[in-house]
């Protein structure tokens, strides 16, 4: 082989795929900037940290780390199921959701197969559909909100699966339960509705469809849930999808067996008892929410009003020389540019310190 | 969809897979059994738990572990590239050598491709290369050794991929420097040989060839490596690829940007600081493999002589009922008949106490 290009014995598949360049790290940003101090307001990810509870759990279960965990994560799997109110057979577990949407691919999608995507939506989705060869077909966004009149008109007998992310990332706005049922009205049979929920927790809006209420009444549907938000736990890496189990059995076949660590079930088990942390999350992002709302209004500045942790704000500036501008002032936010949106940012929702910080920040790149 | 089988929508290649029947844990084999104790000898873990260090390392991390993790592991690929002494764009790290088997197959095998395997041998190449439907050739076991000249011979134009296992579970057996050389000699452009180096640290034989040489003098190799065995971090699922540079991006390019988690990062810096606690695991197993050596051979019991943290013992018995037998008195191996020898056991070398232990049950079982 030394003769040969390595690149000619990769699947063509693989041409389409860039990898993920990852953002720096805090300590590499502080460095660079000779900074103390550094609010990240980018990911995110849950400002109150992580609850005491699982802390306790962690240490307790690496006493026990050098055995492999239960592939099959049993505990953690019947607490979910009370909590869901659902059967243990239509959950399973992955490596964060993104784990879970490659399982997703490998089990149903194939090179004669469409996928149809909202633009901008998660890098994921193009990902795992390119990786398995299929076909993506781009509906654009309607004034900030997912089109699914228009997802509904773009399905052909091809149409494998549909994403939707509800909430939407970066909008942070949902698409309501007559908007779902009317696309899932006009729907082949044949075709597979991946709705991803990671911001679940956080949503107020009543006219939200609970996907797995959906899921209950026989509909074609994947949801896709994480404990990486509300519940805290974004370094740990736990998503879980939850679906038929027809749906599930197969998915089963397409996973790793011990793809869920012994620290991560641990923990997400002491997270799902600590209901008091949880709720302690949505207030406080709630509160963050109104003091944002209020500021930026006293501004005038525009933004999309959020059902998630994090909100789309645009400053009608190029979003790149903010992002630089205050990454020199020890504020890292998320630049739209490559969200899809030049002239926005997307803030993560911190605590009130914070939050106020942003304001400040944005008072000084707007004087 | 509600009409039609979700099965009709599967990949076909994916009926060729079952879903992984994961083993009981132990507390419930000890509620079945009504057991207090149970020795567990089964998944060659490491018996001396877990470092200190690496502990300590991981509840500090807890306290951030509402971040995401770096996507690159960046501050882990140095120290593990200063003490391999290589590039770090040599290295990529996985969720359990299990994820990585996957992330080769999903950038290398098509349907169109020939692999070849050894009979018996790890179930998940089995797996990843069903996955993406490539064909499987197996070449059997030489008198518990892998038939590197017959596995040169099974080579064609179409054979893509290589999977051995050195030192080879469950046999414990190593091929040599020569076997592999004139297997390489052999090898058509376009081939790449994948050598699971899971039980690295445990071998002895001078003879054992290092992948990692290899693949420094060009030579078409991925390697892999993992935490789970002598680190002592099975519980964290932590393996990595080495490879050229050029394959590594081609790898890259696969996997899923977060697929390890913040805590196993930590858990695994801290793992390579403590090179006292990975020299005890290598003594402790030293001694245990002398003392069953001693006590197989007074008895007259055939074994395989061993290379890594385990040892298949040949006790001319019906491996299952055996396995039953053992559980009732507490003690958990690994029947040899789902790996391929069905009157063995497979046994992880344990602490002095559990080895003693064994050895006192097969006293009973074949008294």
């Amino acid at each position: 082989m030394i003769g040969i290009d390595v690149k000619d014995l990769m699947r063509k598949e693989l041409n389409k795929l860039k990898p993920y360049i990852p953002g720096k790290p805090i300590d590499e940003v502080k460095k660079e900037f000779g900074l103390d101090k550094i609010v990240k307001l980018a990911s995110n990810e849950n400002p109150l940290r992580v609850s005491e509870q699982v802390k306790k759990a962690v240490a307790a279960e690496m006493e026990v780390v050098n055995r492999y965990p239960d592939g099959a994560c049993r505990t953690l799997k019947g607490l979910l199921a009370d909590k869901l109110s659902i059967d243990e057979e239509m959950i399973l577990f992955g490596n964060g959701s993104d784990g879970l949407l490659k399982v997703i691919a490998e089990a149903f999608l194939t090179a004669e197969d469409e996928v149809i995507i909202s633009h901008p939506t998660f890098v994921e989705y193009v990902f795992v559909s390119h990786l398995m060869g299929s076909q993506l077909v781009r509906i654009c966004m309607d004034d900030y909100r997912q089109n699914l009149r228009a997802i509904a008109e773009a399905v052909t007998a091809k149409t494998k699966m549909i994403f939707l992310t509800n909430p939407h990332n970066p909008a942070g706005t949902i698409f309501s339960q007559s908007e779902l049922d009317n696309l899932l009205e006009t729907l082949p049979e044949g075709t597979i509705v991946v709705m991803d929920e990671a911001y679940y927790e956080y949503v107020q809006d009543e006219n939200y469809p609970d996907g797995i209420e959906y899921i209950q009444k026989g509909y074609p549907i994947i949801v896709l849930r994480t404990f990486s938000k509300a519940y805290g736990l974004a370094g740990l890496r736990l998503g879980y999808a939850v679906a038929s189990k027809g749906v599930i059995e197969i998915l089963r076949k397409a996973r790793d067996p011990f793809n869920v660590n012994r620290i991560v079930q641990a923990a997400a088990r002491a997270a799902l008892k600590d209901t008091a942390f949880l709720e302690k999350s949505l207030q406080i992002n709630e509160k963050g929410k109104e003091y944002l709302y209020q500021e930026l209004n006293k501004r005038g500045i525009e933004y999309v009003p959020t059902e998630a942790n994090f909100m789309l704000i645009n400053l009608k500036m190029d979003s790149m020389g903010v992002f630089q501008r205050l990454l020199e002032m020890g504020l890292i936010i998320r630049p739209g540019k490559p969200l899809g949106y030049p002239e926005h940012i997307r803030l993560s929702i911190g605590l009130p310190e914070e939050n106020k910080y942003f304001i400040n920040c944005i008072d000084i790149l707007r004087s």
